[in-house]
């Protein structure tokens, strides 16, 4: 099959059976659900834009093995170039939909599995890249959507797998069969998982020996026999379900997050990657972070309209012109460029592994995300800021179109000639979508806990800094001869 | 009278006959209204704790007209003891309720027009004063809750409340009658509306000449004809509908706002506090800002149930002993502490003034509400940092009770033994109610806007510094010779 | 004897005889020195400014033991309004001499003695604080400038004092005598030590059993026998050796800071406030730099020079109208003032000790403090951001004088008409002086680290706020039934 | 010639005969004096490197002109490959040194000239572009540094240089001959001037027709007939003049700069590269600019040695395992590779001229600037909190060495078992030169207005942002109907 068109993606979705709760009930038909199909369209914007012209040289890559064009979803970085072709997408992306498009977790999961697969197998003689590389093929070939699944529930965190008190707080393998193994566990936070053909599964912590049950990898098709998605809910979700439009904000596009339940679930061999080399987890979870922070730079997609909706708003506020107003535009513009910064160094300074891979750089990967933990939250006060008051005192859409009461909302808050109060309204919402409602899960809580929290950044950066140089230089400068 | 008790007061607004309209509806029952209750709630709460011991300092004063004992929320303050205890009420309130609950606006209101009614009498010859004092005991006599209702809707901001296209965009006087006189106009964001008794009305910004109109203030009974009040919708609203309560967050306060519509409303004369006097708008505007801005320390209250709730998930997730959670949590007592220290100055700096009612100090006050602009945004980053994603992955309370699926859940969300599912699901809602959710309304939005947004405050900090003092000394410490 | 004037001050400082040491020789006259001068000259203000009817109010007090009007600086604070006079007695001398003028650390050494003797006696059965009250009308009566040591060397960070390889790293006792004792040791950045008459020794840590030797606490001349100092040096210290004033930056004021060693010293038992009840030494460090915190108001004056030196070179530079440039000057006040509010808050919400000695809010002076660590930096950016580059590439006042370059320099630093170049060139080197020479150590690097360096607030701050409580509300409102 | 060496390069200093000022005397042996000797000792470091195999990838590249193998100080970018590695030599040499090495702003000045002369020609017919690159060969050839000299004096900012009512304070053409032209002015804050062979002039602002005179750049020897240079002073400077090494902290390296006076200095045509074409002003000063902007990499190296000083003294003091302590230091890291990041990236996303020369992304080049103008300031402050106050406080190196009190401070200073006090000392001192002498001139305030202040970066940044393309997202978003 050739890339799928966005009607092909939809269609596909559809005939998937998915186990998806949500409200305490089992949701019939996934696709049309008021509340996820917002998320669908924005994976779906991952097809159709492949398809644009003007857009094929971000949205698509040259596979490595069939040689045919493929989507950049499914690509596996063969160049730094890949690498900032795809923080470039994800911005365009952010920048196109105000959320989060959930297709770049399991482009992360893809290309961290054929970095370690390689190394597995160079290490321990087993063939774990052949069948990665195999159901690789078969997933660019099908131009499917993964849900790279991490994130274990952890229980107690002071505790390793093993010693649980309830063994399921990680996923782990609770049997072994001859055609494969059966697993059992959650992920939790899964973006994207119910928008997804496919579930590829990791572990979430570095393991020691006591751990090897849980130190596995493989892929799933998502409606595979055990699974269940329980969806979580946003701030702001039932909006959605809510007879206008205006209110929610976004018309469009959203995002969504499920915790995903392995309730004895079979994989065949051939889909497993990773199978008790508890010594890999570690690895494995270090390059998928740090390819997944460089995938933030959606963020500052986001950005891009949040700053197009202040400006919006300003004007219509009549302030775009006062000295403060533009001064906070720029400081959000050098905020969100600042972002960008960071996931292009990554790209830029990424390197060549034996598999052949490329891999960003781990240093400025968790730099890049650090920023992302906290200059959202000022783009949004700023442009909350930027906003007024109204933004969270504005009446509803009912309101508005109420016989009795609609005349003196539309009379009450107009401002300059020629703005339309309903489009005030609109841009207002936007702004609330983002910055409170079902936006703000995935641009600020999101932002902050994605991709692992802040001090998992900091404690890398810790890690990856070149310490001992900084130090031997600045004794010479002032003149400490080197202790030996 | 003496004070009412909360059940006294909640009896008291039964008999009101509120023009209260809501997602296009006229509310027939305000008092009971699921998604206004408790905003009443919270009102109630300052009648109630008047008449707790513990609390009687803070809570009452001795009223400078009559001798009694009054809620303090009626008091005019008499020294800078009363306006250091009006800083510590508004925190605790704010501490207990984790909201907004609106009564500080009309002890603002009216505090501001002891002064300036005054004032006006002393320079035309009017008896504003007299009248003003005597509406004082009527509400401190029946222990009233009054809104204080300032903002315009403003139209077009370039021009002049005379010169706007459509006369109603800033309240004014329609009509001159032997007994009272007749407005038409609407007020904005009113906090509290449509659980007060009176409503108090002011000038919004500075007046010329042509304003004159414009320049008027009086007090109505909060159902007078005429008045018709639109609420405006928060983020989450309707979370106070659903059948369940976890989700919601906070279970019993809360916070509204109103737009509140004058269609030619009669005002007794008696009523009536400025009529004309636009040279004095601006002086009333400014005393009432610089008493909201010291009010804001109720966010500091606010910030105390954030902090405490940061703690407990911290508590639950099992990282409390962590240096960084634990960092986290001095740096946000800090930046509370610091909300709090800029009310209480300002309030220790107060002074008399002519009327004999004490006025915070201006500039200390403006520097109070700047900070309140920015650190409830720094601590509800701080606080989503703690609490960590699953606040906003976390499944909804119909997921946990259903048969299907809440067993999964509630294994999958089992942190530490002895930790409960349910509580930790109840303090992140609590979180994101605060950071995302009714609350943040008003704890993010409202402390940005409320009180004047922060470039009002800026050009107020920068008239009430003394500069010429500070360069005087510059030159003279590095040898410039003063030119004179 | 009354106040003294200023040069009665000067005068009596000749008559010690000082053991000072500086780049390695011995200070012959201390008075005169050159570096030394500017400090004495900041000191000698706080008897000047005593004098002067405008600044009585603040600068003197009535004794509480004599009811003789007194300098504050030897006043033991009655009342809050005390406090709180204190707060502003330390902004109006920074804010005139631009630096630290020295003569608060005294003043809180003897405030805390007064509270920690009294508790002592009253427990134990001891008479210090009579001694101590002794002592202080001897100070007071001859209005003496006292300063009060607590650092100590510390050696080895992670030992108790007795445990430190070298017993001297704390100062202690080292023989008892019939008549008093023999001390040992040394107190480190003692600021305005060779300025003072008497110099108050505290310990400087809580301490156990073990340390009794090092729980000491007495007073004594400055020029007592066995005591030396050796002076620290500052940035562009040797400036002031310069034939020409232009390039120090400040023509009058500056500090200075010690290490003061004891090299077995006498103290006879009158002057003896603390003897190896070590389970008080906790109390009286807290006491100390509770009320030392709080002295921070200080920096707010030196901001206040700063500002103004920032408004007259955007003046001169031309560019005074620039709305960005006015925005910085706003927020550089705005931080300033917000400094001011923590130590006015503290002072305010103090309270009175069985001693009866009035005590600043101790987790409102850490708050204090703590801000004093990061405002001044930024407020110093925000200078150096307005002053342009010139300030760090301007020739030397001798290239102004040269006959060769000097009309070069004098026609292309020329700005705007009327504008003189060598006041523009002074304006910069005072804005140098504090933002990187001199008075950058006091302004700067001293507000880190005086009363205790960040850290030690953030753990007073996180044992100062009442978590429980704040906990306790949080749990209530979202529903969780608190654990008994 | 090959690339000079170290040794050739300072020889070839000694042939200048530059007319240099400094303290109001004429310097006579401009290489050996010991105020300006370790800014020399920088740049003779770019030499130096060029020869070492492990640094030949950064600091050499191929010329384009000649195809040998040059410094990459002398080279104009051939790719984004260039410019990456630009930014990796600026990090690399800012890290060995631990200042500024001044020979980046000649490169700058080259590189830009390159694009531009092509452009005038390619517009105008002209041949600026051919004279610039037999300039520019020359250069290569000879190895030489150059000084690019923008910065006029300036005057009344608010009037063009045409109206100045000195016209000198913008450097112009004062006489056109048949040979070449003549110019009078001055440059001001001129990095390096006085170790550079060359100094290449560029106008300072966008120009209009009257201002014809001052559109003019050239290139003419250091030690041309008219040209003086007047040395600015620095913070500490003097340090440099006392005997000891240890108090003026980097014992090898320094920066200076200069104001050049051009008094009638005679250009052949052969080296004017722009001449009345006012119209490229502009785009001059603005290439110039994105690329100096890049260039501020080189404050990351600095605080590659900051961070390492600061790591060191955390050791020596024994707080190297405090929590608090490794979370700063994470922090400084943080902050120093967001400086890093945003250098990088406008090098990755720079792109090919007209002329062939690569130039970056004006926009992340002026994002990359603005966080210079803020992360040093953090990174000295978390840097001065580590180090403790006796950074400022430590007595001079003659002190340390006296017979009276040496032994004393030896004994008070000294820390944890194996910590040598002198070694200590040696960190402090470094880390005060970098946050408030010498170094701190360069760390800090050349990095707020070095390639210009602030306020050029924000407007630079609001120019460059797609705001249209944001807004029409949001707009649509949120279903406003795009105006036509």
């Amino acid at each position: 099959m050739a890339m799928m068109t966005g009607e092909q993606y939809e269609a596909s979705l559809r005939k998937l059976n998915l186990q998806v709760y949500q409200f305490g009930k089992k949701v019939e038909n996934v696709v049309d659900d008021p509340i996820i199909r917002p998320s669908m369209n924005a994976v779906k914007l991952t097809y159709e834009l492949a398809h644009q012209p003007e857009y094929e040289d971000l949205m698509t890559a040259t596979s490595h093995i069939s040689g045919k064009k493929i989507n950049r979803f499914t690509h596996i970085h063969q160049s730094t170039d890949d690498l900032v072709k795809k923080t470039k997408m994800g911005r365009l992306l952010g920048s196109l939909t105000g959320c989060c498009f959930q297709r770049c977790v399991g482009m992360d999961a893809m290309n961290a599995l054929s970095i370690v697969t390689y190394d597995i197998d160079q290490k321990l003689g087993t063939e774990y890249n052949k069948r990665f590389l195999k159901y690789l093929a078969y997933v660019q070939e099908n131009d499917l959507t993964c849900d790279g699944a991490m994130t274990d529930p952890k229980g107690d965190r002071s505790l390793p797998p093993h010693k649980q008190p309830d063994p399921d707080m990680f996923l782990h393998v609770v049997e072994e069969k001859e055609d494969g193994i059966v697993v059992r566990g959650a992920k939790a936070h899964q973006t994207g998982a119910v928008n997804s053909h496919e579930i590829i599964v990791m572990p979430t912590i570095s393991m020691r020996e006591g751990d090897a049950d849980y130190a596995v990898s493989f892929a799933l098709p998502a409606d595979a026999d055990g699974i269940t998605y329980i969806m979580g809910r946003q701030s702001c979700d039932t909006r959605k379900l809510e007879a206008g439009t205006i209110d929610r904000g976004n018309q469009l596009f959203g995002g969504h997050e499920a915790l995903v339940v392995f309730d004895n679930v079979f994989v065949p061999w051939e889909r497993v990657f990773m199978y008790k080399e508890f010594e890999f987890a570690g690895q494995l979870v270090e390059n998928f972070a740090s390819y997944h922070r460089q995938s933030y730079a959606c963020k500052a997609g986001v950005g891009d309209v949040l700053i197009g909706a202040a400006q919006t708003i300003a004007e219509y506020n009549g302030a775009a012109r006062a000295s403060h107003v533009k001064d906070k535009i720029i400081e959000m513009n050098h905020l969100n460029e600042t972002l960008f910064c960071g996931s292009v160094a990554c790209a830029c300074e990424g390197g060549k592994q034996p598999s052949g891979t490329y891999l960003v750089s781990t240093l400025l990967a968790n730099v890049c995300k650090q920023n992302v933990t906290r200059f959202p939250y000022e783009i949004s006060r700023l442009a909350q800021d930027i906003a007024g008051g109204l933004m969270v005192t504005l009446p509803s859409e009912d309101d508005f179109k109420s016989p009795e009461v609609g005349e003196w909302l539309t009379k009450y808050y107009k401002t300059c000639e020629g703005i339309s109060t309903e489009n005030r309204n609109r841009i207002l919402r936007l702004i609330e979508n983002i910055t409170l409602g079902t936006a703000a899960v995935g641009y600020l809580t999101e932002s902050m806990h994605g991709a692992g929290s802040p001090q998992a950044q900091r404690i890398m950066i810790s890690r990856q800094v070149n310490m001992a140089q900084k130090q031997k230089v600045a004794k010479q400068l002032c003149g400490i001869k080197e202790e030996d």
